[in-house]
């Protein structure tokens, strides 16, 4: 039985798709299908050691909007603060990465090819809308007070900054990443740029959004490799 | 004594002005300056009892960021909650005008030449991107689990939504105001449109501010207005 977990974890097994596709209804799987087609790995978010646990769940649910498929959670000097927000299951739809380093976090990210973007305030010169989209990016979103860390900074490929026109010296976390996805989401969609995820990542994550869909999977799933 | 605090609320006392002008320091004229020359009645936003003192003040903060002057909140149905958010003044850029009656803001909006612009999830036909900046309008966001009130619904010269791709059916408002804000004030600033306040206009709001940001202000108006 635990051998059969871990081949799940490993390959896509369509027979088994296919048939756990079977408990749902027709309207849930054109859902499904619909949105995987708008979702993407080109931009990927990050968000570094964010104390506050509703703008941890609010920048979850900006990716679910806006199609970003993977969210990467850095808790270097917080410890695992949301357990009981995943545990909550609200936010069932977006891959979560966890990491207890920043440094780990952002080798990881190199190594797939993605720039590292520095969000912030301070550095004025590079405008959202000047953001030049051509290459896959990563978007480093600090701590409430404090921003991003000096490692973020010295790693960054490039720097990012909303253009502020009043007193306000920063907007909220949520706030900042809803601007910045949205409007380069829509630039992305709008460009030739090969954005979706290839038909193999599609199948993969309609079938983890169908295995959290389904009440009782494990017991479903134990139940069809005995039988199967 | 009276007699002279009315006559200030009317007209702009320039002398008074200048007076008051000398307990800033430079840094603090020339940002006010500054600032004033971004903002714009051009757009105006319109809250209808939204219930969480933290969104109505986080819709505040956003109003400001983007230079948008006027903030309207309407609270028909809740009374009057924001008293206390108001008296901590951490919003004192923007301009507040309350009302008690959805009706009583949709007409005198109207009057000023506003479009009565509906922002919901549920009109999927009139997407931000392609929204006509051509004439003045007025953003109204409704309470966080109803939306907007029938009034609204029935009296909108337009409807306005965000185009969102996943699971998630609705942002939260304040991140729905910041999103819009950020990407009509951008497209207004990249136009022909006279969006900016007239030179009285910022004056009279050049004069609130330094009145807000003296201590004990009422005491020297009174002086001054005993001396001259």
């Amino acid at each position: 039985m635990y051998f059969a977990r871990v081949k799940l974890t490993k390959t896509l097994d369509t027979q088994l798709f296919n048939y756990l596709q079977s408990y749902l209804t027709e309207r849930r799987k054109n859902l499904f299908n619909e949105i995987v087609k708008n979702r993407t790995r080109y931009f990927t978010v990050v968000t570094e050691d964010v104390y506050q646990l509703h703008n941890t769940s609010a920048v979850m649910r900006t990716c679910d909007v806006f199609g970003i498929q993977d969210l990467h959670i850095v808790e270097e000097n917080l410890g695992k603060r949301i357990d009981k927000e995943i545990a909550m299951g609200a936010q069932k739809w977006v891959s979560l990465h966890r990491y207890s380093k920043i440094k780990d976090c952002v080798k990881h990210l190199k190594e797939k090819g993605y720039k590292i973007i520095a969000t912030t305030p301070h550095h004025k010169a590079n405008r959202l809308q000047d953001f030049d989209i051509t290459t896959p990016a990563a978007f480093f979103f600090g701590k409430e007070s404090e921003g991003l860390s000096n490692t973020v900074i010295e790693e960054a490929d490039g720097f990012l900054t909303i253009p502020m026109y009043g007193f306000t010296e920063s907007l909220n976390i949520s706030v900042s990443v809803a601007i910045i996805l949205q409007t380069l989401v829509e630039k992305l969609k709008n460009s030739d740029i090969d954005w979706q995820l290839s038909e193999n990542e599609q199948k993969e994550i309609v079938f983890q959004w169908t295995k959290k869909t389904i009440k009782s999977v494990d017991e479903i799933i134990n139940r069809y490799y005995l039988k199967n």
